[in-house]
């Protein structure tokens, strides 16, 4: 029996990298299936570090599908986050909680579940219906991380009610203290040294169609925004060349400080200085902006740009 | 608070009706929310024998939605089968057995919940998760009736085990002999005097590319074809004036004997004669072809037509 290909967007995180890895051994241990995670790209460090914490091998790197592949895809529904030729696949299910891209297509029935709860690991929770002591530690682990990182741990205007009870019976079942293991998670993403400026342009980054332009927008989770403010010229060197080569007519950076639930705007030329007193009704020093209480691009970055 | 619209496809049938009426009541009476069921067109005899038999008022038709609209789609994703401007209202769940179509979009996470089973019945019973003694009378009527029109009274190879394992559970919480009951929804649906030839051919259809060009596939599910053959020369006149005002360059007809298991395809021109003989190798009488054991678009008419 062929292997079903199970894996998340690309420029993985800790949501995506753990909820293929947890829904691959959902589909083998539950479903009678023979499943394998991938990931699409390198993991960040925060994915990293929890892979190491929870001593789970990194899943191997997918290049490219075929079609007729067998796959289930993970924390996202977007063909532009996965492989050009995705729809020619054999999608067997998609598990997500972002919006509807309108662009993943299939000639079979399949299953598909997307909840609007801040990780993809609550939705796969309610669908597996299983209880927290009979999961195998590992999976544990990758599900509280996972919910961890994408609410910054519970600090996220995504967080819901049922994400927050989730990783609090996770980490009762774990033995394990959320806010200390949080914060070792959020100082590992904050281990940026060893990225290039285009890698960090590009860690954490989608593009949208911002009134009518196609825009990368990217984000930087840390606990020490000094580590990226002290890059400022590297990054806004690096941008135009990134534009160029994504085809994209601006890169927005918001480097977001969890611990101070502020986001920093990078401002380096006249539009973002335009856009930014547009989308947040503030001008900023002329090299950045601080915008206190901003911590998620889904729920408050963007809404605020695309008015 | 604004009501939730909740409705399924175009040309109604049991299940698309049926389950926008159980669908509503369960954002009522368990989500605490205030939806509304509708219809998108006339329903089939036998969704209206249905509602009918369990008590039900027949949905208001919705003629439009407009921005902002908090709508719930059932039993389809696909926006050719909806209205045009559907995403731009607020889709707040769908819910549905069919394949990916790759058209919805929205601008927020929501609920989508797809599963490969025969009935968007089986799919609400497995969210709902209420025993089937806690339904409503109506309630449970409308789901047995849903899942034995879309599996033919299990006969259908779309059929599953669960939708069969339902559909039993529910007839012995109703008391009722599911062989009797389906016998009467099937001779409602054969009921078909009073239409006109145009809305037999657009009672069930669906428009799909094939090899290259768009076709209208309709079918017409009954327990007695000769009602349906005696009007061959009134369905064929109409055919052209309907290619023409839906613009596709055919309309197929299969009339599926669901007693039988078969299905009497019409094959009224050239064109329709090399079509059946490429997809079922079979050349007919030169005016129908007889298709043994054929009774689902779905799994067998599109896979064969589409090869």
């Amino acid at each position: 029996m062929k292997d079903i290909k199970v894996f998340g967007h690309r420029s993985p995180d800790t949501d995506a990298a753990s909820s293929a890895v947890v829904w691959a051994w959902f589909l083998n241990e539950y479903r009678n299936q023979q499943a394998q995670a991938y990931v699409l790209g390198n993991m960040n460090t925060e994915a990293e570090f929890v892979f190491k914490s929870w001593g789970v091998d990194i899943p191997p790197l997918l290049e490219k599908v075929e079609e007729g592949d067998d796959v289930a895809i993970v924390d996202t529904n977007n063909l532009d986050e996965l492989f050009p030729n995705i729809n020619d696949t054999n999608i067997i299910s998609v598990i997500d909680h972002h919006k509807l891209s309108g662009n993943l297509k299939t000639n079979t029935p399949l299953e598909v579940v997307l909840q609007p709860y801040a990780s993809t690991m609550t939705v796969m929770f309610n669908i597996m219906n299983i209880d927290v002591h009979n999961l195998p530690r590992h999976i544990a682990g990758l599900m509280l991380s996972g919910i961890l990182s994408d609410t910054l741990e519970f600090r996220s205007p995504t967080t819901t009610d049922d994400d927050r009870a989730l990783a609090k019976e996770l980490a009762l079942a774990l033995e394990i203290n959320i806010t200390e293991y949080a914060h070792e998670m959020f100082d590992a993403k904050s281990n940026i040294a060893h990225f290039s400026p285009e890698e960090l342009l590009r860690m954490d980054s989608k593009i949208f169609d911002i009134k009518g332009e196609n825009m990368r927008v990217s984000v930087l989770e840390t606990t020490n925004p000094s580590l990226v403010l002290e890059r400022y010229d590297e990054l806004i060197t690096a941008i135009p060349d990134i534009a160029r080569e994504d085809d994209v007519v601006e890169v927005l950076l918001f480097i977001i400080d969890i611990l101070e639930e502020e986001s920093i705007m990078i401002l380096h030329n006249d539009r973002l200085k335009t856009l930014a007193k547009e989308a947040f009704g503030q001008e900023g020093d002329g090299k950045t902006i601080v915008l206190p209480g901003i911590v998620s691009r889904k729920k408050q970055i963007l809404p605020a740009l695309l008015k």
